[in-house]
């Protein structure tokens, strides 16, 4: 099953900038291999369900071992089953509407 | 790794009442001795992080299997390495203050 | 325009337990005689929309004023025209389910 | 009070492509001059607290009147007192230490 989240890791508790746990978070989706999009308030990735998951385990861990002890995350999550469309399809899909209105 | 998420499930394009989706996401969390708490916009789920995550696959893939071709969830994913805290601890840590205020 | 809602406020940078941050939201639903329910990973809330969003903008204003110089919150918004439904009205339409199912 | 959020709409039983209704809100935070950014799961925007949550009713509003009865929104509310922070700025922020590291 193929799945496209978008994540917004918040550690809790620690300085009032952080950035570093963003970048270590991309620099795990970036050794899966996962195809994903970095914006101000979250990542969008995208890959087989068990794959992306297993990356967001990774990022949790990950933060806790650099210091911080209380992690909240939001996440969306979209599957389905009628058609596989990649991430730069739907901004697309939406773009080239706007331009043709 | 002990998790805490908040889920809240949403079938697209089906019925406008979806409430046989969110019984059938009950079923898989109660199927798996999950602790777990409905509230009027999502679910309470705490567990081991692979036994949480393995339910909300289980609840795409069955809600796909029921008709849906397309869905959207929104979690929330809490993990701390300070301390253990339960569903109820965490309301009731609230209430008492209110009480006391 | 009735709304439901559901807030998690996450206050960063401060303490590990935030529960009096939480507490000083529910006394802001209160007072604003809104309809809520508190849950272990945030609070529905439901209203006029402008009363609703209201209250969440003096949750932010409260809890800065209480020390957090930073706030992330995740909400869900629900809107529909084809009827109108109580929180506790979810609730019970798939708790009923269950019992029968 | 400035404010960054990021927004997901979902209109809820309709067409499995809700493409349409993204436009809509693009177009809704385009003429109220509000600073946005659309990625795949999404839209980031940025501006005055009453400013953008205007918008965001206008969202509701107006994807209801193109017939969706009911509408499920996901939201990340961010606001922070110790500086004003763009954007771009966080995003630049990220990708400046991944590039260093």
């Amino acid at each position: 099953m193929k799945v496209t989240i978008d994540i917004c890791l918040i550690p809790m508790s620690t300085e009032l900038s952080i950035s570093k746990y963003i970048v270590a978070c991309q620099e795990i989706f970036l050794a899966a291999g996962l195809n994903h999009h970095l914006h101000a308030f979250g990542t969008n990735v995208e890959g087989e369900w068990d794959e992306v998951f297993d990356a967001v385990k990774k990022c949790h861990q990950k933060v806790h071992d650099m210091g911080a002890a209380r992690i909240s995350s939001s996440l969306r999550i979209g599957t389905r089953t009628d058609k596989t469309q990649g991430l730069q399809d739907k901004v697309e899909s939406v773009q080239k509407q706007l331009k043709m209105g």
